[in-house]
């Protein structure tokens, strides 16, 4: 581990689109530097531990494969080995990482700022998690209705990786849905919404933008259930928390509301005589969904506050 | 009341994006004559009035109000009057109108051929009835639960007067949501599948296409609902009519699916276990969901068969 | 060769964009038939020599090596080879092959109809192209400034391979500028108009659309050059000619005006006091710039009008 | 005039596109306060006067009518009017106004310095003359060829009033050019390169893209000019101006190389056999084509180094 006064921090895979964007937001950051590799010997594993080795933290920007590599060459250094920040699938759901969202409880956001190992949240469940989550905690839903979760993305969620998929002339003029009650990102949710699988369903879908989602979210309130009740149920969450914010009852937010920003808005509509509640939850997939909160977990873990060289 | 052989069709309002579509779909069927007014009358009342007596057939493509004005005016011609396709929202749920969705049922489709006075049904409502009504009827349908329509559609059904909300800036490389639970066209969804109002929840949003409408439908089956009887229950409900295309379970369309075509496109998911069911539906706005959908009822009010010159 | 009563068509690549929308318009034709190729045997040359073999005219949808090797096929079979419509590079401006513009000259024309080898123009030559001839070869261009062609292109033209250069997120709300000064369709414009080749400059450029192509087009007019001779050459060379639209002096056409039609539409504005000149030629890359111009050629090779068939 | 310490500035027509942009980057720079307007009293001259007296300088952010009314008001003060910055076009050409463009000469950026008075560039003017005048003044250009700007912006660049021209169905999958040889940028090129009115052709043209210009721009060099030569001219032109960025001869950028920068990236080709040179050059048009420049000159304006606060 290094002894620098500055803290050293390496991210592998760097010339992904996440890594890019992380680079980036660190560069506001005092007292952290971060060293790149060789771009010819970015597959060299001898040349990687060596970055590891003087790494005091490590950002995993790949593959879930290579996610796991990575780990266990970070475990051969034994306690000469840096902290992790996984922004890959494989670490979410398994293995006893830490979940990097401080926005779930205090709690949480004590354990991201002394965890070894931390799990960057993928970037539909943010949105779900941070819309869903408090009004299930604070027994605003009934749940014996489900919640649905039509979610929408923009094209970059799918990474650099050209495919037809992905290309303009398929995307573009197109709207599409794939994955439907089968996503792999559903898990996440239910870990951190306490729900069921069955009483959650999820969609996810494409739209013709570079970045951005946006996803609407419906449930049935209780007998108990009011507009001011979750409204109140979101600000006591996340009173503390400038990465989320609120709309007034009725009021609902918009993808460019939240572009190139670590924001995650959050409006909602409740008619109380039938008890039908719709949710609009928007972040920058590649910000708040990915890169952004990959620096607000940075900022826990060297002590910073969680909003530092945000915006 | 034309005596010439061919039927004189008067476009009423054929400058605006359904009148012009309408008229280039008309050119392919023989028989019918589209004479235009001189585009300086357009708005001369006296003008309208001579081209309305002459008319076998009036189509309405105007604003509600201005639609319920022309149709005052057929009225003072009696007898000589024109029958009336009126393409605007006026009336659709009231005024004893034939509803002009022939796909609905036998009678329906018997009451469009005879009829003088013919609604036609709005974008959005098209793709949810089509997607919705068998399957209510066919009891698959767990109504307790209530269905959850999530709407998306293309700019170009919001019409060609220019807003800010349909400026370019506005709507590109954006995403929003719009009329949650209070859209002007739920009460003809309710209409057509037989659901109250507390049992149907419908979100409109807007996306960064020109044309094209792809609406995803979230309900709970019953005890006996199995994918089979879903696909047969749609495949029922449509035989003979080519405008729909049910896809195999599992499968499901995209927008460009159906993209500058008559077609409404419907595939579903439904997991027995859970008896969660999400049904994915899509029309062209422009097509199905207005001009195309007129030209099917001008097919029927003429005799002819439903599809004749779509595609 | 068939001896049936129907032409025979075997449209050798029919998966990709231009063998799939040749398909499409051959559909309007009477008289000709389309046999598929078993999907598991398009690379199977057995199986593709059989097709030849049977075939009266063949289409090639091919990369320029594969159509070279279609053709070393087609001379293998000797006098029962099929006549050919190469839509790939390999044979425009080499091998002595028929150049299918028939907008060119009368002599053209002909030529095209009575041809075993016809080699299908590119999409940037044929703007260029009916854009320049007609005012080169009328003497109303001061050759010695030169004619400069910037170009721009819509994504379909890159063909439907996924590419990191073709990818949504690289093209949407971006523009970019490519093979400055060494186009590879240089050659074909140079071959058409007569201009020496430092005589012509051309930019191509990438438009986030789907499908159409502008050109603008600057020159220099001679002494005797006026706008009512430039609208003269150009009516005079298209007469005739329902696939070439000339505006009024001063209006200029955009690239919706001829989307999905096979016109070529062509603007212009001339400045007789500083003899400056600008063209703007637009049509549809998939249309008018591959598989509407291959049915041209393919109508006249038949012996049909050139537009039977288009829009 | 404000007695304060810090420098007060008043931005009149703080709800356009470039009133906010500007806004939002003073927010960076120390020293100056922004006052905002009661919105209620945009448009009560009483108040709006009150703001003018009490600023250090105003920036007009207005059509140009209503700029040349605001500067009637700001003369009315006298000796206490504040320093104007004019973001529209009535005072870049005529009325003896300092053109704000420092990168002309040491001497220009001097002049903005120290003047009262300065007209902030237009959009496509600074990204032509940012490309051209080093050229022309380095000798390196054959005037008698003329020079030829083919120019596309986004949708941006013609402002948020909603327009049937600006619309998303309009603008989506659509390129079209307009004020062809006409525009009334042209006279701002025409003063800072030398040019006469007969040596430069301008053609505008819409991308269907929010932000960004790209030029493409075309001349022939003298006997003398080479990609050397024509590299040192721009160097020599732009040392000490980190707002231009030069590129290798034979690299070209695109627009998102500047998207939502300050920067104008200059790339060009140049066949010395031929003489024929291709330059692109392009900027953010809300950023250096209008609040980017603005800060610049500000910052020239308060004493600051001309890039402060920009990126």
């Amino acid at each position: 581990m290094s002894t620098g006064k500055e803290a050293q921090i390496f991210i592998d895979g760097e010339a992904g689109t996440t890594g890019l964007q992380i680079r980036e937001r660190l560069a506001n950051l005092p007292g952290v530097a971060v060293p790149s590799i060789d771009p010819a010997l970015r597959k060299d594993n001898d040349a990687r531990k060596e970055m590891l080795r003087k790494a005091d933290l490590v950002v995993l920007c790949l593959p879930d494969d290579a996610a796991r590599e990575a780990v266990a060459m970070c475990e051969e250094l034994g306690d000469d080995g840096p902290r992790i920040l996984d922004a890959s699938t494989a670490h979410r759901t398994s293995g006893g990482w830490v979940y990097g969202f401080p926005e779930l409880s205090a709690g949480q956001a004590e354990a991201v700022r002394t965890a070894k190992r931390v799990a960057n949240p993928g970037c539909y469940p943010t949105a779900a998690n941070l819309a869903i989550a408090p009004l299930v905690k604070a027994g605003l839903v009934d749940r014996s209705f489900g919640i649905i979760c039509d979610a929408k993305s923009g094209v970059s969620g799918a990474g650099r990786k050209p495919s037809l998929k992905t290309s303009f002339c398929e995307v573009a003029e197109n709207f599409s849905a794939y994955s439907i009650l089968d996503h792999r990102h559903v898990p996440e949710v239910l870990m951190n919404s306490g729900l069921d699988e069955d009483e959650f369903s999820f969609t996810a879908q494409l739209i013709p933008i570079d970045r951005g989602i946006l996803e609407t979210i419906y449930f049935r309130g209780t007998e108990a259930t009011t507009a001011e009740a979750l409204l109140a149920a979101y600000e006591t969450a996340y009173a503390g928390f400038e990465s989320v914010r609120i709309y007034n009852p009725g009021q609902v937010p918009d993808v460019l509301a939240v572009a190139r920003t670590n924001y995650c808005d959050i409006g909602f509509k409740y008619d109380a005589k039938t008890r039908r509640g719709v949710i609009v939850s928007v972040i920058d997939n590649v910000g708040k969904g990915a890169a952004g909160q990959a620096v607000q977990n940075l900022n826990l873990m060297f002590g910073f506050h969680h909003f530092e060289g945000l915006a």
